[in-house]
């Protein structure tokens, strides 16, 4: 037996097999995908001395006279924070931390490719509420905006409900926000497709946690009236006493006011339009159950609620969020451009008046080319990123948060 | 009079004259002076979900299942958060986060520059002791390194303390141990040239803040034996009753055991080293009054305590903390090299044996061509951040705080 003062330092030749070996998913990821640039010139004393000291005090000292002009000297204008605490990472659920860097670095490499943004993943050691909130706080100065990423609910409803109020610079939560605005868009255009009316357009919405909220708040935004919330336990409604804050209030907005209660099955019966934002599955019954020509957006990943082979036998439009499928609901539709165009005009918010726009600006791109199996662009149409960007700085100009 | 209600919009047309045009040093901040860079190729659905979803999650998985591969497969290992509070921003003081900034974002590029590490900069909206190890406890999980950098003393000392007991990565304040390896190598060298001992050589170090304290420690751990410290109520010894804690434990290491005591005039009569830390003016007399062949390094900035053309009147060796006079002691000669040795080797700290290693190997770049006006390399001589990051990692591993 070798004590522990005997175990050998670690000979750091030995080559330790990779059980990731071969597998290109991993040799991408070795390393990780991002890494920081210096955009000035550092090849001798007299750059040294402007970049560093002692010439860059004088940068500090403009900054600490007049607070006003932190955007424009320093990098932080461009900058977002991609927050989260691990515990709701794609279909992963509360995986910690750590294991949640590869989303973030994701994430953050999206910012660039697609909106031009520095995003820099910050994943923090605790899920505690208050913990979270007050971090934020405390980095914020470090940033132009917060990007909060795979935070289950409902504790993210109040964390970006109080770090807007306590921050003014843009917060966004993309699970919700930018789900949101994208299956806006998408609805917008399929809506076209099919010539029903907002007002009298039933939809189900299912589930109920960040995405699910979101995009109802939304479509309430946009002018839908009757919309039927579905968590595991049925429609949202006021007789439930198993609902959270964020569920009551919900339900107050949607299925309270039309009265359409019940299963998923129930409601499903005659409706024109599902938003699959839950996983599982819907038994093609119900599925057929459905009204003439409904709109089917199944957008678990990697596993639509409504698989498309299915939802073709019955649907006029389809959506999923793959893109190995026609219509692909894809978040980086949305968060580049919006941050983009927060930045340029030095938003102090998002507000809800910002996301419309995106959501408008977005579904116009597909302007005549309208059809079936183009309701939304690809995320590598160069239009996306510049036209919601335009879109948003026009609107955060237009709402008086814009500071240019 | 304009009600508040019809101020105008800001109309991003119109340009605000600059008041800082034409200045080359304001010109290089405009926008900050670093970015955030994809390492892979993002160019189409195949590399998206990949480097996205849905590919990520089996990365994710991966770490979940074993943290060991974390630093394997996410930017981290390579990365530091270059942490500040803002005060005690270069010789400015207290100027909050965001003044700070650009003091930030300059060490983030010096890292990549000389060491090839990628720093964020962080700039925290507080200056409570316990705030801020919480805040980074909870952010260390992004990085692979934290960097102190520019926090008042005497809270830096408790901060970093705290920090290194919490955090199984390394912690280094670099405006201590920085400069205190930088000024210990110069030294070392120093003395060859004049032939003095360690053990009897009379030192006289100026300044008790986060530098004085570093320097003094890194001497006593070298060897040196008789140093008085000296602040602004001269030498630190047991007698005084307006001393913080790191002060008295500090005395009770130096003059409490020489019986050196009294004022910086005083201990000067007879000393063979004075290092400058504190800013001020040392008079010529008291100059005058050093021993033969004395050696002066006044390093604060961009003022030494003691001008070179007085200094080169009495001292064999004079260096500066200034790029334009020889010797420049200058921290970045230290920190890139220093994360550099210790993630190549993964260290889960930054020991006294690795500063040390770090020392001895900037001082022995210099080798045969030693003479008083080279003690110490250049910042851009290419060997530096090699040999350095090399002597470090060798420590580590003897020091038996390495993974790899």
């Amino acid at each position: 037996m070798v004590a522990f003062d005997q175990i050998p330092a670690v000979d750091p030749t030995v080559e330790v097999p990779d059980p990731h070996a071969d597998d290109p998913i991993f040799d991408l990821h070795v390393a990780g995908k991002m890494e920081v640039a210096s955009t000035v010139a550092l090849n001798g004393p007299d750059e040294l001395s402007m970049a560093y000291t002692p010439g860059v005090a004088k940068v500090c000292e403009a900054i600490a006279a007049d607070p006003g002009v932190y955007y424009d000297y320093t990098w932080t204008a461009n900058t977002v924070a991609v927050i989260t605490d691990g515990t709701a990472v794609l279909g992963l659920g509360d995986i910690g931390p750590k294991a949640a860097m590869p989303v973030m670095e994701g994430k953050a490499i999206l910012f660039k490719q697609f909106g031009g943004i520095d995003g820099i993943p910050i994943c923090l050691d605790t899920t505690d509420t208050d913990e979270i909130v007050e971090t934020v706080i405390r980095l914020a100065p470090s940033f132009g905006g917060i990007n909060l990423e795979d935070i289950s609910a409902p504790r993210c409803f109040e964390i970006e409900e109080r770090l807007k109020q306590a921050l003014d610079i843009p917060v966004f939560h993309d699970d919700q926000h930018g789900t949101a605005v994208v299956t806006l868009a998408a609805l917008e255009n399929a809506m076209k497709l099919t010539g029903k009316y907002h007002d009298t357009v039933r939809i189900v919405v299912s589930g109920a946690g960040a995405a699910g909220v979101a995009v109802t708040r939304i479509l309430l935004a946009a002018g839908y009236r009757d919309i039927a919330v579905v968590d595991r336990a049925g429609v949202l409604h006021r007789d439930r006493d198993d609902m959270n804050p964020s569920k009551r209030s919900l339900a107050a907005e949607t299925a309270d006011t039309t009265g359409r209660w019940g299963t998923l099955a129930a409601v499903m019966d005659g409706a024109d339009v599902y938003i699959g934002l839950s996983g599982g599955s819907v038994p093609e019954d119900v599925v057929a159950s459905m009204a003439e020509e409904p709109i089917i957006f199944g957008l678990a990943n990697p596993t639509p609620e409504v698989h498309p082979d299915l939802a073709h036998k019955y649907a006029r439009v389809v959506a999923t969020g793959r893109s190995d499928f026609p219509n692909q609901i894809n978040n980086v539709l949305a968060f580049p451009g919006i941050f983009r165009g927060a930045f340029d005009a030095r938003a102090t918010a998002i507000t809800e008046g910002m996301k419309l726009a995106a959501a408008q600006a977005l579904a116009a791109i597909v302007g005549d080319e309208l059809r079936e199996d183009y309701i939304i662009p690809s995320p590598f149409d160069p239009r996306v990123g510049p036209t919601v960007a335009s879109a948003v700085a026009e609107a955060a100009r237009r709402d008086g948060v814009a500071r240019r």
